[in-house]
Protein backbone atom coordinates (compact mmCIF):
# COMPACT_ATOMS: atom_id res chain seq x y z
CA UNK A 1 0.00 0.00 0.00
CA UNK A 2 3.09 2.39 -0.17
CA UNK A 3 1.42 4.08 -3.17
CA UNK A 4 -1.02 5.45 -1.72
CA UNK A 5 -1.24 9.54 -1.10
CA UNK A 6 0.58 10.70 2.01
CA UNK A 7 -2.80 11.94 3.53
CA UNK A 8 -3.84 11.14 7.28
CA UNK A 9 -5.63 7.33 7.27
CA UNK A 10 -9.59 8.12 7.35
CA UNK A 11 -11.49 6.33 9.87
CA UNK A 12 -13.07 3.12 9.36
CA UNK A 13 -16.19 4.07 9.53
CA UNK A 14 -15.32 6.83 6.72
CA UNK A 15 -13.89 4.32 4.03
CA UNK A 16 -16.74 3.80 1.89
CA UNK A 17 -17.83 0.25 1.78
CA UNK A 18 -16.74 -2.12 -0.68
CA UNK A 19 -17.41 -5.71 -2.20
CA UNK A 20 -14.67 -8.78 -2.03
CA UNK A 21 -14.70 -10.34 -5.31
CA UNK A 22 -12.27 -13.87 -5.67
CA UNK A 23 -10.95 -13.90 -9.09
CA UNK A 24 -9.40 -17.35 -10.91
CA UNK A 25 -6.32 -15.56 -12.81
CA UNK A 26 -4.43 -17.68 -16.17
CA UNK A 27 -0.99 -15.79 -16.94
CA UNK A 28 1.78 -16.76 -18.94
CA UNK A 29 4.42 -15.54 -17.20
CA UNK A 30 6.96 -14.51 -20.22
CA UNK A 31 7.89 -11.63 -20.32
CA UNK A 32 6.45 -10.07 -16.88
CA UNK A 33 8.40 -9.38 -14.12
CA UNK A 34 5.98 -11.95 -11.78
CA UNK A 35 3.06 -11.00 -9.71
CA UNK A 36 4.42 -8.39 -7.48
CA UNK A 37 4.83 -4.71 -8.38
CA UNK A 38 8.45 -3.56 -9.48
CA UNK A 39 10.06 -0.21 -10.01
CA UNK A 40 10.20 -1.54 -13.94
CA UNK A 41 8.82 -3.91 -15.96
CA UNK A 42 4.72 -5.37 -15.96
CA UNK A 43 4.05 -7.37 -12.85
CA UNK A 44 0.16 -9.00 -12.86
CA UNK A 45 -0.80 -7.17 -9.76
CA UNK A 46 -0.45 -3.86 -11.95
CA UNK A 47 -2.20 -5.11 -14.71
CA UNK A 48 -4.94 -6.60 -12.70
CA UNK A 49 -5.25 -3.94 -10.48
CA UNK A 50 -5.25 -1.51 -13.44
CA UNK A 51 -7.67 -3.56 -14.86
CA UNK A 52 -9.91 -3.60 -11.76
CA UNK A 53 -9.36 0.55 -11.29
CA UNK A 54 -11.07 1.14 -15.06
CA UNK A 55 -13.84 -1.17 -14.27
CA UNK A 56 -14.31 1.00 -11.04
CA UNK A 57 -14.50 4.40 -13.14
CA UNK A 58 -10.71 5.12 -12.22
CA UNK A 59 -11.53 4.05 -8.00
CA UNK A 60 -8.59 2.59 -7.10
CA UNK A 61 -9.05 -1.05 -6.59
CA UNK A 62 -6.17 -3.16 -4.55
CA UNK A 63 -5.47 -6.66 -4.69
CA UNK A 64 -3.97 -9.43 -2.18
CA UNK A 65 -2.40 -12.92 -4.23
CA UNK A 66 -2.51 -16.37 -3.04
CA UNK A 67 0.92 -17.23 -4.25
CA UNK A 68 3.95 -14.45 -5.41
CA UNK A 69 4.99 -15.83 -8.74
CA UNK A 70 8.58 -15.14 -10.07
CA UNK A 71 8.92 -13.59 -12.86
CA UNK A 72 8.55 -16.06 -15.89
CA UNK A 73 6.42 -18.63 -13.85
CA UNK A 74 2.99 -19.25 -15.46
CA UNK A 75 -0.24 -19.62 -13.81
CA UNK A 76 -3.41 -21.97 -15.00
CA UNK A 77 -5.28 -21.33 -11.46
CA UNK A 78 -3.73 -18.85 -9.53
CA UNK A 79 -6.21 -16.58 -7.32
CA UNK A 80 -6.33 -13.08 -6.00
CA UNK A 81 -9.25 -11.15 -4.17
CA UNK A 82 -10.15 -7.62 -4.95
CA UNK A 83 -11.99 -4.82 -3.19
CA UNK A 84 -14.19 -3.11 -5.43
CA UNK A 85 -16.65 0.03 -4.22
CA UNK A 86 -19.86 -1.52 -3.67
CA UNK A 87 -22.05 0.57 -5.47
CA UNK A 88 -20.92 -1.32 -8.55
CA UNK A 89 -24.09 -3.95 -8.48
CA UNK A 90 -21.60 -6.48 -10.61
CA UNK A 91 -22.21 -10.55 -11.35
CA UNK A 92 -19.59 -12.60 -11.23
CA UNK A 93 -19.54 -13.23 -15.24
CA UNK A 94 -19.60 -9.25 -15.48
CA UNK A 95 -16.36 -8.90 -13.38
CA UNK A 96 -14.76 -12.15 -15.46
CA UNK A 97 -15.41 -10.74 -18.57
CA UNK A 98 -14.88 -7.08 -17.90
CA UNK A 99 -11.43 -7.87 -16.12
CA UNK A 100 -10.37 -9.97 -18.87
CA UNK A 101 -11.34 -7.37 -21.44
CA UNK A 102 -9.78 -4.74 -19.25
CA UNK A 103 -6.25 -6.97 -19.05
CA UNK A 104 -6.12 -7.16 -23.11
CA UNK A 105 -3.54 -7.46 -25.30
CA UNK A 106 -1.77 -8.79 -21.99
CA UNK A 107 -1.67 -12.66 -21.60
CA UNK A 108 -3.55 -12.16 -18.31
CA UNK A 109 -7.07 -13.19 -18.51
CA UNK A 110 -9.87 -14.25 -15.48
CA UNK A 111 -11.02 -17.67 -15.68
CA UNK A 112 -13.70 -16.94 -13.06
CA UNK A 113 -14.77 -14.57 -10.62
CA UNK A 114 -17.20 -14.63 -7.09
CA UNK A 115 -17.94 -12.79 -4.59
CA UNK A 116 -16.85 -13.34 -0.77
CA UNK A 117 -16.66 -11.58 2.57
CA UNK A 118 -14.40 -8.94 3.19
CA UNK A 119 -13.33 -11.37 5.80
CA UNK A 120 -12.56 -14.00 3.57
CA UNK A 121 -8.26 -13.17 2.20
CA UNK A 122 -7.05 -14.75 -1.25
CA UNK A 123 -3.36 -15.82 0.71
CA UNK A 124 -4.63 -16.12 4.56
CA UNK A 125 -8.13 -18.42 3.49
CA UNK A 126 -6.22 -20.95 1.62
CA UNK A 127 -5.49 -24.41 2.69
CA UNK A 128 -3.16 -25.33 -0.17
CA UNK A 129 -1.27 -24.27 -3.33
CA UNK A 130 -0.59 -26.92 -6.10
CA UNK A 131 2.00 -26.40 -8.71
CA UNK A 132 3.21 -28.26 -11.71
CA UNK A 133 6.69 -28.24 -13.31
CA UNK A 134 7.79 -29.25 -16.89
CA UNK A 135 10.57 -30.62 -18.11
CA UNK A 136 10.70 -31.33 -21.80
CA UNK A 137 13.06 -34.57 -21.90
CA UNK A 138 14.07 -35.05 -25.02
CA UNK A 139 17.63 -34.50 -27.46
CA UNK A 140 16.00 -31.45 -29.63
CA UNK A 141 15.36 -27.76 -28.03
CA UNK A 142 11.54 -27.34 -27.70
CA UNK A 143 10.25 -25.51 -31.17
CA UNK A 144 6.54 -25.05 -30.06
CA UNK A 145 6.99 -25.14 -26.04
CA UNK A 146 9.61 -22.61 -26.02
CA UNK A 147 9.48 -20.12 -22.91
CA UNK A 148 6.93 -22.94 -21.14
CA UNK A 149 9.11 -25.77 -20.64
CA UNK A 150 12.45 -26.35 -18.68
CA UNK A 151 14.80 -28.11 -21.48
CA UNK A 152 16.95 -31.22 -20.56
CA UNK A 153 18.55 -33.27 -22.90
CA UNK A 154 20.08 -36.14 -20.75
CA UNK A 155 17.48 -38.81 -20.52
CA UNK A 156 15.65 -38.95 -16.85
CA UNK A 157 14.97 -41.60 -15.19
CA UNK A 158 11.69 -40.90 -13.51
CA UNK A 159 11.56 -44.00 -10.82
CA UNK A 160 14.74 -42.49 -9.53
CA UNK A 161 13.03 -39.09 -9.36
CA UNK A 162 10.44 -40.58 -7.27
CA UNK A 163 12.36 -42.44 -4.71
CA UNK A 164 13.91 -39.30 -3.93
CA UNK A 165 11.04 -37.04 -3.88
CA UNK A 166 9.54 -39.40 -1.43
CA UNK A 167 12.04 -38.33 1.30
CA UNK A 168 10.83 -34.66 1.03
CA UNK A 169 7.43 -35.62 1.38
CA UNK A 170 5.96 -34.71 5.12
CA UNK A 171 7.16 -31.81 7.51
CA UNK A 172 10.53 -30.97 7.55
CA UNK A 173 12.89 -28.06 8.00
CA UNK A 174 13.31 -27.07 4.42
CA UNK A 175 16.15 -24.80 4.81
CA UNK A 176 18.04 -26.26 2.14
CA UNK A 177 15.64 -25.97 -0.42
CA UNK A 178 14.56 -22.36 0.26
CA UNK A 179 15.80 -19.51 -1.32
CA UNK A 180 18.39 -17.77 0.68
CA UNK A 181 16.00 -14.20 0.59
CA UNK A 182 13.30 -16.22 1.47
CA UNK A 183 11.59 -13.91 3.95
CA UNK A 184 9.33 -16.86 6.02
CA UNK A 185 9.77 -16.63 9.38
CA UNK A 186 9.80 -20.22 9.73
CA UNK A 187 11.40 -22.92 7.24
CA UNK A 188 9.34 -25.62 8.43
CA UNK A 189 6.73 -26.69 5.79
CA UNK A 190 4.57 -29.90 4.85
CA UNK A 191 4.45 -31.08 1.70
CA UNK A 192 1.37 -33.47 0.96
CA UNK A 193 2.08 -34.12 -2.67
CA UNK A 194 5.26 -34.40 -5.16
CA UNK A 195 5.22 -36.94 -7.77
CA UNK A 196 7.34 -37.35 -10.49
CA UNK A 197 5.19 -38.44 -13.53
CA UNK A 198 6.12 -39.08 -17.78
CA UNK A 199 3.65 -37.47 -20.03
CA UNK A 200 5.75 -38.51 -23.70
CA UNK A 201 8.29 -36.23 -23.98
CA UNK A 202 7.85 -34.29 -21.20
CA UNK A 203 8.79 -35.23 -17.36
CA UNK A 204 5.85 -33.36 -15.15
CA UNK A 205 6.62 -32.64 -11.08
CA UNK A 206 3.80 -32.28 -9.38
CA UNK A 207 3.52 -30.38 -5.62
CA UNK A 208 0.70 -29.60 -3.48
CA UNK A 209 1.02 -28.12 0.32
CA UNK A 210 -0.80 -25.58 2.26
CA UNK A 211 2.09 -23.39 1.51
CA UNK A 212 5.81 -23.09 -0.16
CA UNK A 213 8.97 -21.26 0.70
CA UNK A 214 10.52 -18.71 -1.90
CA UNK A 215 11.88 -21.36 -4.82
CA UNK A 216 10.80 -24.16 -2.46
CA UNK A 217 9.65 -26.17 -5.70
CA UNK A 218 11.97 -25.14 -8.06
CA UNK A 219 14.92 -25.58 -5.83
CA UNK A 220 13.23 -29.63 -5.64
CA UNK A 221 13.06 -29.99 -9.51
CA UNK A 222 16.50 -28.61 -9.86
CA UNK A 223 17.83 -31.21 -7.04
CA UNK A 224 15.35 -33.97 -8.43
CA UNK A 225 17.13 -33.40 -11.79
CA UNK A 226 20.40 -34.42 -10.29
CA UNK A 227 18.79 -37.43 -9.31
CA UNK A 228 16.88 -38.45 -12.78
CA UNK A 229 20.57 -37.88 -14.57
CA UNK A 230 21.97 -40.00 -12.03
CA UNK A 231 24.87 -37.97 -11.10
CA UNK A 232 22.78 -38.00 -7.21
CA UNK A 233 21.18 -41.03 -5.78
CA UNK A 234 17.90 -40.68 -4.39
CA UNK A 235 19.36 -41.06 -0.47
CA UNK A 236 20.94 -38.00 -1.22
CA UNK A 237 18.07 -35.83 -1.07
CA UNK A 238 17.73 -36.85 2.38
CA UNK A 239 21.05 -35.87 3.41
CA UNK A 240 20.53 -32.70 1.79
CA UNK A 241 17.30 -31.84 3.89
CA UNK A 242 19.34 -32.83 6.91
CA UNK A 243 21.72 -30.77 5.96
CA UNK A 244 19.57 -27.57 6.48
CA UNK A 245 21.87 -25.57 4.45
CA UNK A 246 20.90 -24.38 0.94
CA UNK A 247 24.61 -25.32 -0.42
CA UNK A 248 23.33 -29.29 0.31
CA UNK A 249 20.75 -29.07 -2.26
CA UNK A 250 20.90 -28.89 -5.96
CA UNK A 251 20.24 -25.91 -8.66
CA UNK A 252 17.41 -23.77 -9.06
CA UNK A 253 15.16 -25.25 -11.88
CA UNK A 254 14.67 -22.03 -14.23
CA UNK A 255 10.99 -20.14 -14.07
CA UNK A 256 9.76 -21.16 -17.11
CA UNK A 257 8.97 -24.67 -16.20
CA UNK A 258 6.75 -23.74 -13.49
CA UNK A 259 3.09 -23.37 -13.23
CA UNK A 260 0.82 -22.47 -10.16
CA UNK A 261 -1.89 -24.89 -11.07
CA UNK A 262 -4.26 -23.78 -8.39
CA UNK A 263 -4.95 -22.48 -5.06
CA UNK A 264 -7.83 -24.35 -2.61
CA UNK A 265 -10.22 -23.14 0.12
CA UNK A 266 -12.80 -24.54 2.42
CA UNK A 267 -15.70 -23.88 0.86
CA UNK A 268 -14.48 -23.27 -2.60
CA UNK A 269 -15.66 -19.88 -3.61
CA UNK A 270 -15.68 -20.55 -7.41
CA UNK A 271 -17.65 -23.53 -6.77
CA UNK B 1 12.51 -25.99 -58.49
CA UNK B 2 11.67 -22.46 -59.93
CA UNK B 3 14.39 -21.24 -58.26
CA UNK B 4 17.50 -23.29 -59.82
CA UNK B 5 19.44 -21.19 -62.69
CA UNK B 6 18.12 -21.61 -66.16
CA UNK B 7 20.86 -23.73 -67.75
CA UNK B 8 20.31 -26.91 -69.63
CA UNK B 9 19.46 -29.72 -66.98
CA UNK B 10 22.66 -31.99 -66.42
CA UNK B 11 22.61 -36.08 -67.29
CA UNK B 12 21.43 -38.30 -64.86
CA UNK B 13 24.87 -39.35 -64.89
CA UNK B 14 26.08 -36.30 -64.15
CA UNK B 15 24.38 -35.10 -61.28
CA UNK B 16 26.70 -35.89 -58.32
CA UNK B 17 25.67 -38.40 -56.00
CA UNK B 18 23.83 -37.49 -52.75
CA UNK B 19 22.21 -39.02 -50.19
CA UNK B 20 18.23 -39.10 -48.87
CA UNK B 21 17.72 -38.43 -45.26
CA UNK B 22 14.36 -38.39 -43.52
CA UNK B 23 13.54 -35.89 -41.11
CA UNK B 24 10.86 -35.41 -38.43
CA UNK B 25 9.84 -31.76 -37.65
CA UNK B 26 8.18 -29.65 -35.12
CA UNK B 27 7.31 -26.24 -35.69
CA UNK B 28 5.24 -23.51 -34.28
CA UNK B 29 3.30 -21.95 -37.38
CA UNK B 30 2.95 -18.83 -35.87
CA UNK B 31 4.09 -15.88 -37.61
CA UNK B 32 5.10 -18.14 -40.99
CA UNK B 33 3.62 -18.50 -44.08
CA UNK B 34 3.37 -21.84 -43.66
CA UNK B 35 5.48 -24.71 -45.19
CA UNK B 36 5.77 -23.56 -48.80
CA UNK B 37 8.11 -20.88 -49.88
CA UNK B 38 6.34 -17.23 -50.71
CA UNK B 39 7.65 -14.04 -52.47
CA UNK B 40 8.04 -13.00 -48.90
CA UNK B 41 7.90 -14.13 -45.36
CA UNK B 42 9.37 -16.88 -43.64
CA UNK B 43 8.63 -20.43 -44.61
CA UNK B 44 9.28 -23.59 -42.99
CA UNK B 45 10.52 -25.23 -46.42
CA UNK B 46 13.17 -21.82 -46.86
CA UNK B 47 14.00 -22.38 -43.45
CA UNK B 48 14.97 -26.09 -43.15
CA UNK B 49 16.55 -25.85 -46.73
CA UNK B 50 18.91 -22.70 -45.61
CA UNK B 51 19.99 -24.81 -42.71
CA UNK B 52 20.81 -27.84 -44.97
CA UNK B 53 22.50 -25.52 -47.20
CA UNK B 54 24.72 -24.20 -44.56
CA UNK B 55 25.59 -27.75 -43.46
CA UNK B 56 26.71 -28.59 -46.73
CA UNK B 57 28.79 -26.06 -47.01
CA UNK B 58 26.67 -23.49 -49.11
CA UNK B 59 25.83 -27.17 -51.63
CA UNK B 60 22.37 -26.30 -52.50
CA UNK B 61 19.98 -28.91 -50.51
CA UNK B 62 16.13 -29.02 -51.73
CA UNK B 63 13.74 -30.58 -49.58
CA UNK B 64 10.00 -32.54 -50.29
CA UNK B 65 7.60 -32.71 -48.17
CA UNK B 66 4.53 -35.10 -46.74
CA UNK B 67 2.17 -32.10 -46.24
CA UNK B 68 2.60 -28.36 -47.43
CA UNK B 69 0.83 -26.84 -44.12
CA UNK B 70 -0.72 -23.14 -44.56
CA UNK B 71 0.09 -20.20 -42.65
CA UNK B 72 -0.36 -20.40 -38.87
CA UNK B 73 -0.40 -23.95 -38.81
CA UNK B 74 1.44 -25.62 -36.45
CA UNK B 75 3.13 -29.16 -36.13
CA UNK B 76 4.46 -32.12 -33.82
CA UNK B 77 5.70 -34.67 -36.30
CA UNK B 78 5.87 -33.14 -40.08
CA UNK B 79 8.47 -35.31 -42.40
CA UNK B 80 10.48 -34.21 -45.36
CA UNK B 81 13.26 -35.29 -46.95
CA UNK B 82 16.45 -33.38 -48.00
CA UNK B 83 19.47 -35.04 -50.26
CA UNK B 84 22.39 -34.39 -49.06
CA UNK B 85 25.98 -34.73 -51.18
CA UNK B 86 26.88 -37.96 -50.54
CA UNK B 87 30.90 -36.84 -49.65
CA UNK B 88 29.18 -35.78 -46.27
CA UNK B 89 29.71 -39.02 -43.94
CA UNK B 90 26.68 -37.71 -41.75
CA UNK B 91 25.12 -39.55 -38.28
CA UNK B 92 21.62 -39.27 -37.59
CA UNK B 93 21.81 -37.52 -34.59
CA UNK B 94 24.88 -35.09 -36.48
CA UNK B 95 21.67 -34.30 -38.76
CA UNK B 96 19.42 -33.87 -36.09
CA UNK B 97 21.52 -31.38 -34.02
CA UNK B 98 23.52 -29.40 -37.23
CA UNK B 99 19.59 -28.77 -38.69
CA UNK B 100 18.16 -27.85 -35.57
CA UNK B 101 21.08 -25.59 -34.14
CA UNK B 102 20.90 -23.63 -38.05
CA UNK B 103 16.99 -23.19 -37.45
CA UNK B 104 17.92 -21.44 -34.66
CA UNK B 105 16.16 -18.95 -33.30
CA UNK B 106 13.53 -20.00 -35.68
CA UNK B 107 10.61 -22.13 -33.92
CA UNK B 108 11.14 -24.91 -35.86
CA UNK B 109 12.87 -27.97 -34.54
CA UNK B 110 14.18 -31.31 -35.67
CA UNK B 111 13.02 -34.23 -33.64
CA UNK B 112 14.44 -37.57 -35.77
CA UNK B 113 16.61 -38.14 -38.76
CA UNK B 114 17.28 -41.29 -40.83
CA UNK B 115 18.76 -42.00 -43.89
CA UNK B 116 16.64 -43.39 -46.89
CA UNK B 117 17.15 -44.76 -49.73
CA UNK B 118 16.73 -42.20 -53.07
CA UNK B 119 13.44 -44.28 -54.24
CA UNK B 120 12.24 -42.98 -50.73
CA UNK B 121 10.09 -39.98 -50.80
CA UNK B 122 8.33 -37.80 -47.94
CA UNK B 123 5.15 -37.07 -49.65
CA UNK B 124 4.92 -40.47 -52.42
CA UNK B 125 6.00 -42.83 -49.75
CA UNK B 126 3.34 -41.81 -46.93
CA UNK B 127 0.68 -44.33 -46.03
CA UNK B 128 -1.22 -42.01 -43.59
CA UNK B 129 -1.16 -38.20 -42.19
CA UNK B 130 -2.84 -37.21 -38.90
CA UNK B 131 -3.83 -34.20 -37.12
CA UNK B 132 -4.90 -32.48 -34.01
CA UNK B 133 -7.35 -29.37 -34.00
CA UNK B 134 -7.42 -28.23 -30.38
CA UNK B 135 -10.71 -25.73 -30.01
CA UNK B 136 -10.32 -23.90 -26.11
CA UNK B 137 -14.10 -23.93 -25.32
CA UNK B 138 -14.67 -22.24 -22.20
CA UNK B 139 -15.69 -18.22 -21.82
CA UNK B 140 -12.27 -16.51 -21.37
CA UNK B 141 -9.76 -15.90 -24.18
CA UNK B 142 -6.58 -17.67 -23.61
CA UNK B 143 -3.15 -16.41 -22.02
CA UNK B 144 -1.49 -19.30 -22.52
CA UNK B 145 -2.10 -20.97 -25.52
CA UNK B 146 -3.02 -17.83 -27.72
CA UNK B 147 -2.28 -18.36 -30.88
CA UNK B 148 -2.37 -22.28 -30.38
CA UNK B 149 -6.43 -22.63 -30.11
CA UNK B 150 -9.21 -22.09 -31.28
CA UNK B 151 -10.92 -19.89 -29.07
CA UNK B 152 -14.65 -20.69 -28.80
CA UNK B 153 -17.07 -19.19 -26.14
CA UNK B 154 -20.41 -21.10 -26.54
CA UNK B 155 -20.09 -24.77 -25.21
CA UNK B 156 -19.60 -27.86 -27.55
CA UNK B 157 -21.89 -30.73 -27.31
CA UNK B 158 -19.53 -33.52 -28.20
CA UNK B 159 -21.37 -36.59 -28.61
CA UNK B 160 -23.47 -34.48 -31.35
CA UNK B 161 -20.04 -33.22 -32.81
CA UNK B 162 -18.97 -37.21 -32.91
CA UNK B 163 -22.04 -37.62 -34.53
CA UNK B 164 -21.73 -35.42 -37.37
CA UNK B 165 -18.14 -36.26 -37.85
CA UNK B 166 -19.17 -39.99 -38.07
CA UNK B 167 -20.94 -39.05 -41.23
CA UNK B 168 -17.70 -38.18 -43.13
CA UNK B 169 -15.57 -41.12 -42.03
CA UNK B 170 -14.90 -43.54 -44.87
CA UNK B 171 -14.59 -43.55 -48.29
CA UNK B 172 -16.42 -40.10 -50.30
CA UNK B 173 -16.53 -37.06 -52.48
CA UNK B 174 -15.40 -33.95 -50.26
CA UNK B 175 -15.95 -31.73 -52.48
CA UNK B 176 -18.01 -29.62 -49.81
CA UNK B 177 -15.44 -29.89 -47.45
CA UNK B 178 -12.51 -29.10 -49.61
CA UNK B 179 -10.97 -25.13 -50.33
CA UNK B 180 -12.45 -23.65 -53.64
CA UNK B 181 -8.91 -23.40 -54.75
CA UNK B 182 -8.24 -26.81 -53.90
CA UNK B 183 -5.46 -28.51 -56.76
CA UNK B 184 -6.13 -32.11 -55.87
CA UNK B 185 -6.83 -33.96 -59.37
CA UNK B 186 -10.25 -36.70 -57.07
CA UNK B 187 -11.99 -34.99 -54.73
CA UNK B 188 -12.50 -38.52 -53.02
CA UNK B 189 -10.13 -39.28 -49.70
CA UNK B 190 -10.69 -42.27 -47.44
CA UNK B 191 -11.22 -40.44 -43.78
CA UNK B 192 -9.93 -43.51 -41.06
CA UNK B 193 -10.40 -41.52 -38.19
CA UNK B 194 -12.77 -38.30 -37.15
CA UNK B 195 -12.52 -38.05 -33.20
CA UNK B 196 -14.09 -35.61 -31.09
CA UNK B 197 -12.33 -35.38 -27.58
CA UNK B 198 -12.83 -32.97 -24.05
CA UNK B 199 -9.86 -32.79 -22.42
CA UNK B 200 -10.78 -30.32 -19.90
CA UNK B 201 -11.32 -26.72 -21.21
CA UNK B 202 -10.44 -28.21 -25.10
CA UNK B 203 -11.81 -30.35 -27.13
CA UNK B 204 -9.87 -31.90 -29.98
CA UNK B 205 -10.68 -33.12 -33.08
CA UNK B 206 -8.10 -36.22 -33.99
CA UNK B 207 -8.34 -37.00 -38.37
CA UNK B 208 -6.38 -39.40 -39.99
CA UNK B 209 -6.53 -40.54 -43.94
CA UNK B 210 -4.32 -41.66 -46.47
CA UNK B 211 -4.45 -37.97 -47.40
CA UNK B 212 -6.78 -35.12 -47.15
CA UNK B 213 -7.74 -31.80 -49.15
CA UNK B 214 -6.69 -28.58 -48.95
CA UNK B 215 -8.38 -27.41 -45.88
CA UNK B 216 -10.15 -30.32 -45.61
CA UNK B 217 -9.64 -30.24 -41.40
CA UNK B 218 -10.43 -27.14 -41.04
CA UNK B 219 -13.62 -27.11 -42.82
CA UNK B 220 -14.74 -30.09 -41.13
CA UNK B 221 -14.06 -28.62 -38.28
CA UNK B 222 -15.45 -25.58 -38.65
CA UNK B 223 -18.78 -27.31 -39.59
CA UNK B 224 -18.70 -29.69 -36.81
CA UNK B 225 -18.57 -26.64 -34.48
CA UNK B 226 -22.05 -25.61 -35.52
CA UNK B 227 -23.21 -29.20 -35.04
CA UNK B 228 -21.31 -28.31 -31.23
CA UNK B 229 -23.58 -25.31 -30.88
CA UNK B 230 -26.15 -26.90 -31.30
CA UNK B 231 -26.64 -24.38 -35.03
CA UNK B 232 -26.98 -27.61 -37.00
CA UNK B 233 -28.25 -30.87 -36.43
CA UNK B 234 -26.06 -34.07 -36.92
CA UNK B 235 -27.67 -34.98 -39.73
CA UNK B 236 -27.08 -32.06 -41.74
CA UNK B 237 -23.30 -32.79 -42.23
CA UNK B 238 -24.60 -35.74 -44.17
CA UNK B 239 -26.75 -33.45 -46.26
CA UNK B 240 -23.36 -31.31 -46.79
CA UNK B 241 -21.66 -33.95 -48.13
CA UNK B 242 -24.28 -35.22 -50.77
CA UNK B 243 -24.38 -31.24 -51.72
CA UNK B 244 -20.72 -32.11 -53.41
CA UNK B 245 -20.86 -28.04 -52.64
CA UNK B 246 -18.20 -25.96 -50.70
CA UNK B 247 -21.32 -23.76 -49.87
CA UNK B 248 -23.28 -26.49 -48.42
CA UNK B 249 -20.86 -26.92 -45.35
CA UNK B 250 -19.78 -24.56 -42.49
CA UNK B 251 -17.01 -21.88 -42.34
CA UNK B 252 -12.94 -22.39 -42.36
CA UNK B 253 -12.21 -22.99 -38.79
CA UNK B 254 -9.01 -20.94 -38.05
CA UNK B 255 -5.35 -21.76 -38.61
CA UNK B 256 -3.70 -21.36 -35.63
CA UNK B 257 -5.64 -24.77 -33.84
CA UNK B 258 -4.28 -27.19 -36.48
CA UNK B 259 -1.08 -29.20 -35.74
CA UNK B 260 0.00 -32.36 -37.93
CA UNK B 261 1.05 -34.47 -35.01
CA UNK B 262 1.73 -37.47 -37.69
CA UNK B 263 2.94 -39.65 -40.75
CA UNK B 264 3.29 -42.67 -41.59
CA UNK B 265 5.56 -44.98 -43.56
CA UNK B 266 5.88 -48.74 -44.13
CA UNK B 267 8.94 -49.44 -42.70
CA UNK B 268 8.74 -46.27 -40.17
CA UNK B 269 12.20 -44.76 -41.34
CA UNK B 270 12.42 -43.48 -37.27
CA UNK B 271 11.71 -46.56 -36.03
Amino acid sequence: MSDLPMEPLPLLQDLPPCQRWAVKLEYDGTGLVGWQRQASGLSVQALLEEAATRMAGGRRVSSITAGRTDSGVHATGQVAHLDFPADMPLLPYRVRDGLSYHLKPHAVAVLEAAPVGLDWSARFSATWRSYRYRILNRPTRPALATNHVWHLRSPLDIDLMQEGANHLIGSHDFTSFRAVACQARSPFRTLDILTVERHGDEVWIIAKARSFLHHQVRNMVGTLSLVGQKRWKPERIAQALEAKSRCAAGPTAPPEGLYLTGVGYEPDPFS
